[in-house]
This record gives C-alpha cells, structure tokens and sequence, in this order.
C-alpha cells in the first residue's frame, strides 16, 4: 500500500486488546507499520491474533486488504509485559476499559517506561483527556483519538487535545492518521460528549421524544434515516448537504429553514431523562422487530454492510 | 417490473412540474402506472418531457429501471387544462411551490372537477394539510406526502394526515407508496417540521452552534458524519444503530449513555436564532471548500453519488 512508505519506521503499540483495540491494531497493521499489542488479562491477549485473522479474512473477501490477511498478522506481536510492549515506540493507542480509574491506572503504568518522544491517543468515547492525564508527566503528549467502531471501516477519528496537550501532539497524531488511512478531524478543545457523540445524541434524543409523544414507531422513525436522510450522510455532511439544497448555497437555505429549525428547537427546552417505563416500552417494541436471541447474528449483517459499503465507497472516491 | 400487476388500473396526476413533481411523475411511470401532468405554466410544462428524459437515462446507466427511458416516459401524459388531467383520476400528487396562498388556491381549483373517490397527496415538506385544507369538501381524502428529493432514489414518504384526513385515505397512500418501490411513514398527527426536517433540523442546530462556539470546522463536522456516523446511517436507523451498539440491546445502550445525551441537552435549553453574522461566517467559510460558481456541478457529483448508492443497495438488499 502508498502508505508503507510514508509512515516508514513508526511503531505502534496498542494497549488493551478487546474490540476497540483489535480495529486499531487492524489499521495500523495494514498500512504497514509494525505493532506491538499488550492486555493485562493474557487469555484475551491469547486471543487476538484468532479474532483479528477473522476480521482481515472478512476485509479480504470485500477486497478491502490487498495483501493478505497474514501478511497482515506477520507485522503484529503480541506482549504481556507491558515495558516490553512500549520501549522505544513511537504511537500508543490506549484502548482500555472506559472508566476514569482505569485509565488512571494505565496511564501510571505507562510513565515509567515510555519513551521521551512517545506519543498516546486514548479511544476514549466520552471521558475527556484531561481527566486522567493531569498528574502525568508526559500529558503534553497525550490527547483523546475517539473512533468509530471498528475503525478499519469507518475512516473518523476525533483529536480532541487537554489544554495541556501541545500542538505538536496534535499535528503528529493528525497526520498519522491521515497516512494510515483514517479521517482525523480537529476537536479544538473539551467537550462534554466531543463532537461525534454529540450530533448522535441530538438525533436520538429527537426520536426518542417523536417516539414517546406517539408520533410514530420506532421502526417507521427509523426508516426516516435509513431511507432518506442517512442516504446523502453516507457521503456528505450536514452543511454540504444543506448548501446543495438552497438556490444560493448555504446562506440561502439558512434564511429560507432557520426559523423553522429554531421554533423545533424552541420546543425542546425542558431535557427529562429517558424513564424506566419509556426505555421497557422501547425495548419491548424493538423486540418486535428483532429478537434477543437475534441480536449477534443482526450485529453480523451490519459489519458486512459495513464492509460492502466501505467497498462501495472505495470504488465511488477512486474514480 | 413487478409492481405493475399490483397497481394495475390505478391512475395518477402530477400538479406542479417542478422538481419534486417530475420526480414523482418518473416514481409512478416507472411502477407502470399512467401519469397525467399538469402545470399552470405552459413552458415548464412543455420543458418536462425533455428534463424526466435526462433523469431516466441517468436511472438506466445505473441500472436503475428496467425499462428504455422512453418506454417509462410513454406513460406520462401533459396537460395545460387542469379538469382535463384530474379527470377520473385515481391519486393526485399536489406538488405546486411551498406557499399556504398558492396551496389553498390549487386546491380550490381541484374542488371543481375531482372525482368523489380521488386521493391528493402533498409534497408539502413543512405547511401541514390542515393549513390549506380545512374548507376544501374532500378534505377528509387530503393530506401530506412528503418525499426526499428525488424520491425516485431515496424510498422515504412522510405521510402525515390532518384531524379530518380519513384512515382510509392514510391507508390506500400506505398501500400506493409501497406498491410503486416508496417506502412510506405513519405519522400520527401533525406536528412542526413533521419527522424528517425535525431530525435534520436538531443535527442541524448542534452542527452550526458547535461551529459558532469554535469547536470544529464546517469541513470537520461534515466528515463526522460523511466518514463516521452517516455510514451506519444509510442503512440502519438510530434505534437500530443503538440497539446494536450494546451486548444487552437498546435498554441496556439507553442505561448506558442516557446520562451523557441527558447532560449534551441541558446545554443547549436556550435556543437562538443564526444570526446574519453566523450565516455570513459560515458561507464564507463554505465558499473556500466550494465556489458559488461550483455548486451546480457540485449537485451533479451529489446525484450520481445518489444513483450509484441506491443501485449499491438495491444488491445488496437483494442478497
């Protein structure tokens, strides 16, 4: 692949090996670079190369991977000592368990044996940097590198800096995402919920309320998304959306829907929490339409959606 | 095609020839039903034939109708004489400009020469049907259908009946829109923006107030989407999303990350309009990605993505 070359001699380490983890070590691995992969509990470490090769033979299938997958794998090694797994590498991609105190932990662990030079991005989806790196020595160079999951799929990739993190720290981590592939974007400072989350939380709030004052199924609010809008989102953006929707561009459509968008808004002031009784009634619904014991098999037809859609995409940017 | 056996007999009249109508004239030609258009204008009208002729040939390089573009446009009729195109029909898709004086007049217009059984439908993307309906004697037979533009590529139709809208009417345009390949909605009752605009309009609003508090750039939210949440999207609906994004289900994801949306929405309980200022910064900011000169050919590049997705769905929901 183009980007063997341009990310020659960076090495990676990935900190903990459950799924999150397994799609970052995937990434990096296929665009070439070296990675070294630690987990504290050794089974699951045991594992990863397993649930790895079922990944990469799936990617192989969707022609996403051209090189085979253990061309792949052979790039990969596998660490339970910790020290081992860090000295002298350039990348740390922290994916352990979201809960400050483990992230705490891990990041202590770390400072004694990291490189001066090392940099680590945590796959934190929602607990700011600053809240375990402030007594790290190192915390200049750490900053939240948020995917979606898995990120060998969904090319995004939130950098969002502590007020302690340098810039260099973000340009560092900003390009080497975009070298192996990824689409990193620039979160400038903290945010509760970052930026991903919370443009998915607005749209779920909005249906869970359509849903609650019975205006409509979940099936058939559902269907507003997977039938229209998430059509032009799959490969454009809200404000390229809407600035291909007005005559005159952005500016144009702002004028025409802003008060409408605005008087919706202004009906929304007064957030209650989801209640038990609306979550059973969500569940209870949503179990209509797909059975408990169906969840696992569904997940499976979305990661091959997923990957029919990534093959898609692929064909459609590189004409 | 299938659907014509199905919808055999039934008849359909466009009224207004813009955009959104011609779309629709090519859904129910290309379901094998025959389409009367009528338009106030006598040259647009005139123009119609040529533009759905451009739209069919772009369907049929993408595998997108089974048929010659002019074997589907064979089945389209115009009209300069309203009575003459309503005549005896069977389903009125009311497509005339977004404007409750110029409903209220066509539908005033209609009243003279409808037949009792006739259907009319809106593509009303925001005026509700009780707005231009009320004193019309066949308002029980009227109400909103509201499609994504074009709905020729994307399924969804809003149906949204006023309180005097019969469930019967609601239920043969149920039947209509799924026979001819729409996928259509319940909407229950009326409500500001009905479901579609609501959910576009609270991304929206997070999208441009995360832009105005400086968090990101226009081009970095948009990849949030376009390269990250969008994907999932053109598939699966948010409850579906969600309910596969936690090994308990939607409860148990509703458990999980109730809280963090919760506190996303306390934040935002102050609804302000764009300011001129805003939207001035934002087009300004667009226009470095993409020229005003460019959009035109922008939209293009927009529809051929449209096409080659839908016929991308279309295999693999065929599977």
């Amino acid at each position: 692949m183009s980007q063997h070359t341009q990310t020659g001699g960076m090495t990676i380490a990935i900190i903990g090996t459950g799924l999150v983890g397994l799609g970052w070590a995937i990434v990096f691995a296929r665009a070439g670079l070296p990675v070294r992969l630690h987990d504290k509990n050794p089974e699951q470490l045991k594992d990863a190369p397993i649930r790895m090769q079922q990944s990469l033979r799936d990617l192989a299938e969707y022609g996403l991977i051209q090189e085979s997958p253990e061309e792949v794998l052979a790039r990969c090694s596998y660490h339970n000592d910790l020290a081992e797994a860090l000295k002298g590498i350039d990348y740390v991609q922290e994916s352990v368990l979201e809960r400050v105190d483990v992230k705490q932990d891990i990041y202590k662990a770390m400072e004694r044996c990291l490189a001066p030079h090392t940099i680590v991005g945590s796959s934190s989806s929602g607990i700011p940097a600053s809240a375990f790196t402030q007594d790290i020595s190192f915390r200049a160079r750490c900053l939240i590198a948020h995917p979606v999951n898995p990120p060998y799929l969904a090319p995004i990739v939130e950098l969002v800096p502590a007020s302690w993190t340098s810039t260099d720290t973000v340009e560092a981590v900003h390009q080497l995402m975009n070298r192996v592939g990824q689409h990193p974007i620039r979160v400038h400072r903290e945010l509760e919920g970052f930026v991903l989350n919370r443009l998915q939380g607005v749209l779920l709030r909005e249906a869970w309320a359509l849903y609650d004052e019975g205006y409509c199924s979940l099936e058939d609010i559902d269907a507003t998304i997977s039938k229209g809008l998430g059509l032009r989102w799959s490969f454009m953006g809200p404000f390229e959306t809407i600035d291909l929707n007005a005559p005159g561009g952005i500016s144009d459509y702002a004028q025409r829907l802003g008060d409408l968008y605005l008087s919706i808004d202004k009906e929304r002031t007064n957030p209650q929490p989801w209640s038990d009784e609306l979550i059973s009634k969500v569940e209870h619904e949503r179990r209509q339409h797909l059975a408990a014991s169906k969840l696992i098999e569904r997940s499976n037809w979305r990661d091959r959606r997923m990957m029919a859609l990534a093959a898609h995409k692929q064909h459609q940017e590189g004409q």
